[in-house]
């Protein structure tokens, strides 16, 4: 999980660049970075750590006709290399699986790194070209992995995604620039017009003028990652053409289908289970809301440690309304449950405040397998719908009953063909 | 608004103090100070800039058993002071309505200021005396105004509240300390029991063994600010009794009741008409749902410079998710509208995306007077509700109704007579 | 020990406080501060840790027609204050002796203090009247102790020196504006003629066109600080008319006048004992060389935290060199001893590095009581001189020789006459 | 000009790499790097801007006992790659001639940088090998230039020198370590025993017991860096068996050597004419003295931009000591003369102040060639002595008399046979 934005525009745009990566901010706060030139001078590279802001002085500089940058929670990026094709910067979103295969043929031709990144890697690949086009091409015929990118050269910018397009990538338009990014939400909010996304292995061009198409990597299948409409994605996206608030809906209302539960409330895990609750109490017509309080300061005040500061300061988020919960029935929901911990806890404050009952509702289905393309550094052993089964996990959360979205009802509540989506977090079974 | 903390703890409780401020920071973004002393020793006074870090070093120092603390939204706090009782530092929450004629009679005596603040003039008028007690007391007789205070002294931690009582303040404990807050929220997340609000006019000393009511400024009426339950407090606070959430569930219920509007949907402008759509939902059994993504980014990733900035940046905490607004009828809650640039801007990019209809629901009564006792800066000027009716102002944001709450149901929404709440705001009457 | 500047100009100013000051530096390493005002507008002061940076953002502010400065080595100023004359600022050289007395006076009246430093409290006792010349007036009358100052008020800056003229304070002037300064660098710096010292008693208002006598306080002698011309001062400066290059060529003339040692080089204890070994050189004819390379950038790259640490930072200052020291004879020279570490570690290294004669020369006499009047923190207990007879200190240090000059010959070579000098560091008299 | 450091030791040794580099300030204040490993564990790199702060605390790490380190001038080094060999981190001192062609090989092969430095290119060429000491006998197959170097790998520290020894590189030892420096001092000040220099073309294996001689490029000639001794080296440090103070003196007294001019005063251009005044002053008996104060903070306090503010910077350093010029004969003594600039400007203000002749004598002769090797970025064209004879540059001065030292009584000062340094500055003949 991580966020690009690669524009080219009639005129400086650096300022563009801060807004949208401030409006992909929720996909990485480690580090933003930015890469620019104007019209084929020197490509200026910088890195900072945190979070965005779009009035720092990197994004008010005098000029910047094409520009990328990126909103990392891992590798700082963009990655700067003075490559076979002249200066270029890089950013992406996804992973490389076979990195290490890759880094040992670089290794074995005399050919160091400066960083264990696959940001690196993947740039190096690229810079093996003397041409952009062929440098993506060649990369994606070396690579097994998953990659939204956005690459700035003397010639221009371009983008491109791979041939499954796990991770999304939409284009924008005015009519002064093009641009792409992560989402859609950078797009709207500098006011370009959203004309589609990426293709599944298209490589295009991104010029003030327009974008073109300047390549196609073979794309066998689509393998579009479901998670970002379960979880990764804002609430106002729009992705691969679905909205993510009507798939968070649809999700919620799967669930109440058939549900047979009476309570009196429906109430969110926030901010994750929002939509997907809003959509249960659509359908259901059960009143909705709050149990939680989420505090929003809570995302970056704290530098966490180790796992058992992560759990604490995840709890820290949401405060307990315990007036809203004394006496309720509930039906609780959030998107997925991964180790079981912060339901756990949850579960336990919402019981001591005098909930009478707490149903929990999960709009995805039981998570499975890691993930291999890059969301999340999960293994087999920590997730505890490997270990479990649903009865078992509903006994040790301490609910009265839980139920997960299937499989097909996920998929149908997205409303993209199965065979188009990745799936394997919960099928484990890999689309390559 | 900003906040304040005071503790009395067995042991180290300076974590405790970062903690509290972390859920007191909707009070005030600007700086956060602390200061602390231990059994005696002299008292040590920080602030910084910017947000609450709870795992600062400042919170991490090996000694401090009394402490206060602060958030502030203008002037730095707490105030460090040498006085004829000796070192103390003080922080409130509140304002001065005669501090020129103090700040002149300090002058005459020859006593400088080293600040423009009401926070020296606090703790110099405190600070004329040899005992804590008979400082507050002293300086209650001479301002006029407002003041939630915590004060830090070489004889321990003192709290008091004006006689009015306009500003919160609440006590908890715990079997090894006692605190105050101004809200719950720090109380509770540090694991203490709430006991009681501090009475308007009560002047308490605070120990590790609990708090003893040390002197009682006379008090003629309460005036608890009515502003708090609309907007200033966090959802989940508890307030002179009143818990937050439910005012607001109330306010919105207010206004559903009798609301003759068919609309499709009840949706907030997020944060603030949050609780109040939860509760007109609630009542009228309309859906809820949203129209705007809150991007709880926005809170400081800029510092806005002047009026035009601070609407700019406002409207971008509010992304439209134009799906669900289109062809559609909404009931759009707010907790109160100022001068109703904000609303007229998200009225027209609802028109934008297709709303069919817009039917405003306002919390709080028109506006017509600014606060007196430290909410904002206001000036008659701007109140779009002192110089419009309600039928023109509801054209100038262009909504197809617009519908307040009157003062009456406003009050009997919150639940304390009107005679114990400040209503200056909407009443352009003082109590004092 | 620390420097004060302030000017008034006909255009923007800042540029030369920031020049100015670097000029001071050597007086007060540990913070930086500056206050301007604008022909009457508010007074703004800003203070910063650490050392001057001329070409920092505070002295690069668009407007400042009348500016002072400090630089310090213990406690931030100017001082900023609001006060019966208005908002002032104020910066001053020098120490208080009845502090103690005069802030409990203030605590009686009710008047408290924001810190525990004596330029808190001089400025509370200059606000205490209208007038700033009354105000300096009053001042001086209540304190016992040494000032040299510079004052701004929204009236002006002025300048004034105690009635004893301990610390030093030069007038300078150009065709656009005057200004004061601690020493004559800042102004030769800043392209200014020197025009005269300011007088002991002696208040003096700055404006563009010149300075004005505006004050006397009644002055029963002089008592010029020995130790500037000895030590403190910088080699370039010029005080109260005597170059100090030519006080310590004079020092060490009349050290070597009747010495009787036989050596092949004479050699200084560097920064120090610079001047004085010149002096011994020129007027004995014997070579000059070094023993030490002093390292420039030791001065601020540490925080020493103790005596242990400022010990081996002082010794880390000087580096050996070897070769210069083997087999010879050597007149070491140095402004003053105070404990005598420093002395004994050196004697120690050039005795390991097989120097065959050491013998100690130090310009000033033994030093038996500590400074009143703000040079130094020493105490009685620490002066090696106060507790040891001379000859015993030879052999403390490891010398084969030690000679000081005597309290004669040192005031004969600074060519000021004794009854207008402050030698209470070397007579235990003080001149008040 | 950069300076370098490596070690190895039993135990933590960081604080020795701060020290070290302290110790090297002089040599580079850019930046400041540390790349340590701690017996086989991954290399830890970190580059710091600004000076050396020896308790920073990434000196103060907990272990560490093998390390290298790095001022910059230019740019930021240790460079950290993940080789062939595994991780390495290389700093050098020197530079690479023949870049552009190994960068455009690198290219070729599809090989990318990440910087357009020479320090990068000599890390990638020697971790084109799974060896150190081959990859540094390859990398010295494949450059021309010059380097000593100090590479950390999981196998341990090297260090090697180009084999014509440009630039200094000595080894020093205690009995609990091993380490290398680009000076004599930052051994010393870490009470290590000097060994020798590290010898041209010598490669060396530094560990906790010693060091060992790993590897020999083939050396054709010495060529050590004659300005070390004149300019670059510090006072104390002793190069390639030659004390740099005795060069200097030596330096200075060849000057006086057949010098008939009757002056007063011997002086200095201070710092870097000290060493050749006391030379000059030794030999000839005339009396010692300053007219210029070196300001030690001006080292650091202005970020100059270009060459008029580094001209105005330069100046402001030296302050005149006007009552030492005024009426007197002054041989005026300075390591060389580049532009003439400074020395032109230093003349005026002497005249300016009285002084009755000038006599510049220079140490080193006319410079007529930039340096290939590293120490400057000087051209042709600004070199005053490549077009101008020197009886013109003493009209161009505006000195008395002017006289630089012939090559010859350069090569004999320093005491190393011609054959044996590097005197293109002087010949512009290059010994490659």
């Amino acid at each position: 999980m991580c966020g690009i934005f690669g524009i080219a525009y009639d005129g400086n745009c650096l300022d563009k660049v801060g807004r949208g990566l401030f409006h992909l901010q929720h996909r990485g706060q480690k580090s933003v970075g930015l890469a620019f030139s104007c019209n084929g001078k020197p490509v200026q590279n910088s890195v900072l750590p945190g979070l965005v802001r779009p009035n720092d002085s990197i994004f008010q500089l005098s000029e910047g006709e094409q520009a990328i940058g990126h909103v990392s929670l891992k590798e700082p990026q963009p990655f700067f290399a003075h490559t076979k094709m002249g200066e270029i910067a890089m950013s992406f979103s996804g992973n490389i699986r076979n990195s290490q295969e890759i880094r040992e043929n670089f290794l074995k031709i005399g050919c160091a790194f400066t960083s264990h990144t696959d940001v690196e890697l993947i740039a190096r690949l690229i810079g093996q070209h003397e041409d952009p086009v062929e440098g993506i091409k060649g990369m994606a015929e070396r690579i097994r992995g998953a990659f939204s990118l956005v690459l700035i050269t003397e010639k221009g910018v371009y983008a491109a995604r791979d041939p499954f397009g796990f991770r999304p990538l939409i284009i924008g338009k005015d009519i002064r620039g093009c641009a792409v990014a992560s989402e859609s939400p950078p797009l709207v909010e500098n006011e370009m017009k959203i004309i589609r996304d990426v293709r599944p292995g298209e490589i295009i061009l991104i010029e003030k003028q327009g974008f073109t198409t300047v390549g196609l990597i073979p794309s066998p299948r689509s393998a579009h990652c479901a998670f970002e409409w379960a979880y990764i994605a804002r609430y106002d996206s729009v992705i691969d053409g679905v909205p993510v608030y009507e798939a968070r809906h649809n999700l919620g209302a799967a669930l109440a289908r058939n549900d047979n539960i009476e309570v009196d409330l429906v109430s969110p895990v926030p901010m994750s289970g929002t939509g997907h609750a809003v959509g249960y109490h659509q359908a259901s017509g059960i009143p909705y809301g709050y149990v939680f309080f989420y505090n929003r300061y809570s995302d970056r005040s704290y530098t966490p440690l180790d796992q058992k500061d992560r759990d604490r300061i995840a709890a820290e988020k949401l405060s307990l309304i315990e007036g809203m919960a004394q006496g309720k029935r509930i039906a609780l929901l959030d998107d997925s449950i991964v180790r079981g911990t912060q339901m756990r806890r949850q579960v336990a404050r919402l019981r001591e405040a005098g909930a009478k009952e707490i149903h929990i509702r999960v709009a995805s289905p039981p998570l499975v397998a890691p993930c291999a393309y890059g969301i999340s550094t999960r293994t087999y052993k920590e997730l505890i719908a490997r270990n479990h089964p649903v009865e078992e996990i509903r006994k040790l959360l301490g609910a009265d009953t839980l139920r997960y979205n299937s499989v097909d009802e996920f998929v149908s509540a997205i409303g993209i063909p199965a065979e188009k989506l990745c799936l394997s977090c919960w099928t484990d079974e890999y689309p390559v």
